[in-house]
């Protein structure tokens, strides 16, 4: 009897796409849940998101399902905030409460990408400049050996016209952006921001944080003159050795955040 | 008998307006009141405002009034401090409390502008180097697509001549000061700092820091080389998507500033 | 028999002056001891001084004597900290303490300037490279109205020859030092730091914070192109506005640094 | 009997180098483990370092051994979590815990400087785009006296050719990196950090943060025009004064990370 109705619930909503509510991957593993608020903290309190940003990870039972909070300001997340979401970024359960207008930038970035399990968006300051110049983002050290030598920039004018807001407000702009995004970690988008990706949260949130801090130093550095920046195969050769690595930022700035104020 | 007494004082104080009292325009609501009180501490938690700048609304019971703290650092404002002016701005009831001397911008601007409901005058670091030079102050991403594609700054000089304090100190040269902020939601004073415009305490926070940020980041990226700043199109339908989001960051700046110390 | 003695040993220290202690001009108004305490805290907490760096007073009863720290870090001055010097900056009674080596700055200025009641000598980092530089420090607003439109560098190499260590450290050199200083209130010192002078403390930490302020801006508004600074006849008329306000800012000040924590 | 079986392990392990696990030198003061506890939390309270960046101090009981902490991010380090390691970057006794993958930095300036008592290595921020540059960092003020006027720079890629991950990762590149540094105080390594070294604890936390503010400095004065630059009888004569005055900024700096939370 349910289950016909549930049925029946399907073959009706299939055709109402937009209203369908997914179904759940089940609760996922609670640490996986309290990695994602820490993140939202630590990011908050290194600067790399302000009122706006977020943070995603990919669900450990079902890797067509994703995890982030709802549309609020990343310092004030809590667990209960966390919602699930399918990868066309429809919420399973949004309760009525408000959904970020770009979490299709999470959705379509896990569709193109298997590898990726945590995603960040954010405004981070030094980064914006690099999105709207002709200079390219790149390592000045070991640090942001991440990023590649080659940091895309995704200019949303080319897909959604000259008169956009900037945002990546729905599937088909989250496709164009995981193509500029395509095989790298990070990608800026002219006036407005940038995304990085990992595959995990502590690593994501390194990632966010030294392509940061990469930018406000070579911003620096280009001044003082003509620059060496490291190669592709120093970058490949440092970035396996961080990967190892990121465990030691990462329970400091945990540590930050958590402590009983 | 009370009545005739007021009367015959209200024709007595026409002929001194500069010593008239105006009418209260009775007790605002107090939330207006109390979101002035936390616009002052959250502007100088986001360094806005140091020991000087100031934030006034416009009364919820009377277009011809407006509230604004008395002339004191805006970290310290209480509800207390709080005063009701008129248009020429003069203070209802001053209680020999002293005036910010510049409450002038307010009162004009209010008398200029029906459609603005909120203004913040500030010293705002990053946006002095841009009142002071031929590089105008520009939109680089969609945080700060409120200012539009043509930020106007305001040259004292050409009305109070060349020895002004370069403090809008009266009436006059707060009507120069609307005139040259004219339909626009930000004016550069040169030499002195800037004044935002908005149509409530937080979109006008909102874009006072705003507008701080884009002048830290425009600078930034004028020195990478050639910038591509937001179009009018984009600026436009930017700043109407961002308009239903200010209460994001407003709600986190406002936790920082209230939570128990 | 005890007035003998003591003009006996009175005679005998005249010979030799290097040893001798100077009579005290008595105690000082106790406010003075607080505001030179809480100006060594303010300062520390503004990022004008950090390790390095100090603050005097003119003795209220008697222009001969100033008030100032035994050497230490300002933050943590207290009340028992402060010593009394006569202008050739030789402590009434130090009881052992070290004092600072650059005394002898404070010492000739209030001799060169009886118009100076307070002094700060600091290292503040936005002022150093225009120290270094031929680009000169101006006033670029009008919080800064009070450095004029001429800020004097001295080159310690021009007196003390190739090989100094850069330290104002005797009395010849605090003349040299005053002389460069002039009838301004500010001088940078090349490869070191500046002084400011002011009639109050009050005052003196104000313009201390906002050369510093104005040398961060300046350098910013430089690269974006031609500047405007403001015109003598302007510095005059705010300066003069200006020192009216001081105590807004001093009063936000000392509440940060006061508060029990 | 214990000692012949001590002896016989002795020749044992003689032919087991990478395994031969040290003798101890014996206790080291418990000032000096508090001092280096200190230092960690100093440098990370100053922004030297972040989860990055270790510094270590030679055994006061013999020059043949090091202090350094477990590999860890600074700013959480205590005394339990200090080792004592042998000049080839052994630990003594490791305990199964990670140890930092460039502790030869440590080991091999100690065997190559025996003046040298205490090191730190860092990121510290505004040092690294000097690294990449063809400007050279130079002392522009007094408190930097110490670098003397040429700071080398260690590149990596003239001995660990065009792949290395820029980890000075074994004793070869420690011996490499020590001749790069010569007899100077502090050398940066292009595209990763610098070394600074020092006769005792407190000096080298002066000379790690003031060799980062001269760079954020000297950034800043490059950009107004030609630089003055302290001489080298300057830089003699101004690095002899400060050595007498390290522990000024040491004891604020160190009650401002013990003070009770």
């Amino acid at each position: 009897m349910r289950t016909f109705t549930l049925l029946a619930m399907g073959l009706c909503l299939a055709g109402l796409p937009a209203l369908a509510q997914p179904r759940s991957a089940g609760a996922p593993d609670p640490k996986l849940i309290e990695d994602v608020v820490v993140a939202n903290r630590v990011l908050a309190d290194l600067g790399v998101v302000d009122g706006f940003g977020h943070v995603s990870v990919r669900h450990d039972k079902d890797p067509n399902r994703y995890l982030m909070s709802r549309s609020m300001a990343p310092a004030l997340v809590k667990a209960e905030d966390i919602l699930e979401y399918d990868l066309d970024s429809t919420a399973v359960d949004a309760k009525g409460r408000a959904l970020f207008l770009e979490r299709f930038i999470h959705g379509e970035i896990y569709k193109a990408r298997p590898d990726v399990k945590a995603i960040v968006h954010s405004h981070s300051p030094s980064v914006i400049p690099f999105g709207v110049s002709k200079t390219r983002l790149q390592p000045i050290y070991h640090m942001s050996s991440f990023m590649g030598v080659d940091v895309p920039v995704f200019e949303i004018r080319d897909v959604a016209g000259p008169a956009s807001d900037l945002l990546v407000r729905d599937g088909p702009l989250g496709v164009a952006l995981a193509k500029a995004l395509a095989d790298k970690t990070v990608v800026l988008m002219r006036g407005h921001g940038s995304v990085t990706v990992g595959t995990s949260i502590p690593q994501v949130v390194f990632r966010a944080y030294y392509a940061e801090m990469n930018a406000r130093l070579q911003s620096e550095a280009i001044k003082l003159g003509a620059v060496t920046y490291l190669t592709a195969e120093e970058t490949a050769a440092s970035a396996k050795t961080n990967d190892a690595l990121v465990m030691r930022p990462w329970e400091l700035w945990k540590r930050k955040v958590t402590k009983p104020e």
